[in-house]
């Protein structure tokens, strides 16, 4: 059973959170709220999203897995209107996904769990640099990136955090200063990334619009984590390195 | 001899009305105002578009045919400004028509109307449910269905009218009841239509700004009229229904 | 040695002036400023734009010649916020010009100046026909002719500035009598342009934003010469003509 009322707006978001990276995801429905996470197909980019039950308006649920097309979940959401609230319900008779906005109501067809790509468990890692920032800052880190290069360098150098990529042709180094962050703790970090996930995880609203913690190594992989409405919602994003050419 | 002024605007909105289902129409002048109507080369929808001399700032006409570009008509008209006045005069000795706007002068080449396809008598159609309601809302409706199949259903239940869509894996209701429509007569109508002809009729600005009556039966063609330039204009759209397979 | 800031919304335009035609150039820089002209590949169109030091919040040179890739020089400077200074400065060792915006700094690859196409000399024209009017005018005046045709006359008669297309079906005329226009001196000129160059042209903010002075004459190529920033730069192109087919 799952039954839930939620703002269409946030839900909105909180699905963005994951369609940025995959287009269909296992969700855990559980008591206390849902929980998701899933791995993009070259296995180099990760997103885990969860949603306390105080997120939503109302919530009844009593446990289980729904294999969900985010894409059409998402289409579906933007007809919503400002302000208009979701009502969730699984239809489990037909195991559909019942959404329903204002005036309008879709039944979405949910995908078997077992034919969505596996996740691998989350890593536990110990990273050693912690940067706080403005989603917004890291956004436009990256597009100024993205006209130089495909890869990017994340690291921590004389008190400040950098983005690098060095293209075929120019070179580009954007900074923050400890002042223009929130918080910098570590030193003499510095990991390659492909800059295709960046910029796809960088697109998503929830992040973009929150402050973020990001955390990064030596040649090892990124964690981005931030909140979302007043702390009901979490996502998390780790990406793998590229291994630098010598 | 044909001789109008009249706001660009309003002429843009009016050629739009036949632009967005048809490329060219031949357009009849009389006394009293300009007539149109087309069908799309499918056959399976028809519009019909009544202009007054009343809508026009100035109107001299004795009558004849147009073969008309509609789609050139309406990249001039959008070299207009606000507010601006357009001049129309035929060129009996050229054959074009003579287009003014502020500082520009078109000289458009008309179509001989008989290369335009032949339209056949508009059907005089005895709807049984006639449905008053905004034409954003339609709008709307449409939007939502087009994201989850390529056939709606346009009905009356339960004192309601709605659209329903049954696409490859999702279904989705849109729903107004007596209070959010205008008006609302007759009752269980229901018709499938394909929805590639009624999203190019939701694209129609006269349409959308307006009160549309849309008129519907039981596998029966539907009727769309309405209403613009203080009711001087009026525009009409005939989309004939699939016959659902059982 | 070159070593200049300005404001980076300036240079962004100063850049287009060229880019809008060109995708490389070679910028002269003397102590009093830099100057730059370009040819577009067919040869028919040319650009110069010339900026004193005046443009610049400081500026120090002692000459030499960059190769400017303006496209990538236009995309680093699109990551400019609103009011950011751009510190420009030649690289000697390593052949890059720097520059830094706020918190992003790029090393931009130079072009070897030799391998970008060879500029002719400017031709000194003796224009009979001199018109002062605003880029908006000329801007809209292009764009009416576009959905057209792919040729354009510019001409004077009747105390007016004209701009006729002849499309394979329809003709326009945009005209701007004397008293539409900021001045005008000079009759009956009239040269047909290809419209790809002049399209290209009144892309361009800083020419549309300003007054523009267009020299023409009869069967002759045509002059645009604008100023911006407070008369400290200059823009120019000439077009040469097509020979209108009897």
């Amino acid at each position: 059973m799952f039954k839930a009322g939620i703002r269409a707006e946030l839900l909105k978001d909180a699905v963005e959170v994951m369609n940025v990276l995959v287009d269909e995801a296992v969700i855990h429905v559980a008591g206390d709220g849902i929980q998701s996470k899933a791995v993009e197909p070259a296995n180099a980019a990760m997103v885990v999203l969860e949603m306390e039950a105080k997120a939503f308006e109302t919530f009844e649920a009593d446990g289980g897995d729904l294999g969900v097309d985010l894409t059409r979940l998402s289409k579906a959401l933007s007809m919503a209107r400002k302000g208009d609230l979701a009502m969730l319900e699984l239809e489990e008779d037909t195991h559909k996904l019942r959404l329903e906005l204002s005036g309008i109501t879709y039944h979405l067809s949910l995908l078997d769990p077992s034919t969505i790509r596996q996740v691998p468990k989350v890593p536990e890692l110990e990273l050693p640099a912690r940067i706080l920032m403005r989603g917004a800052d890291i956004q436009r880190a990256i597009r100024a990136a993205s006209d130089v290069g495909s890869y990017l360098v994340l690291g921590i150098e004389d008190d400040a955090f950098y983005v690098e990529v060095e293209g075929d042709t120019d070179k580009m180094r954007f900074t923050l200063t400890k002042d223009e962050l929130i918080d910098l703790k570590g030193s003499n970090a510095r990991s390659l990334f492909s800059l295709e996930y960046l910029r796809d995880i960088s697109k998503s609203k929830a992040l973009s619009g929150s402050d973020v913690l990001l955390e990064i190594g030596i040649d090892y992989p990124s964690r981005l984590s931030f909140d979302f409405a007043d702390g009901t919602c979490k996502g998390m994003y780790i990406v793998a390195p590229r291994v630098e050419s010598a």
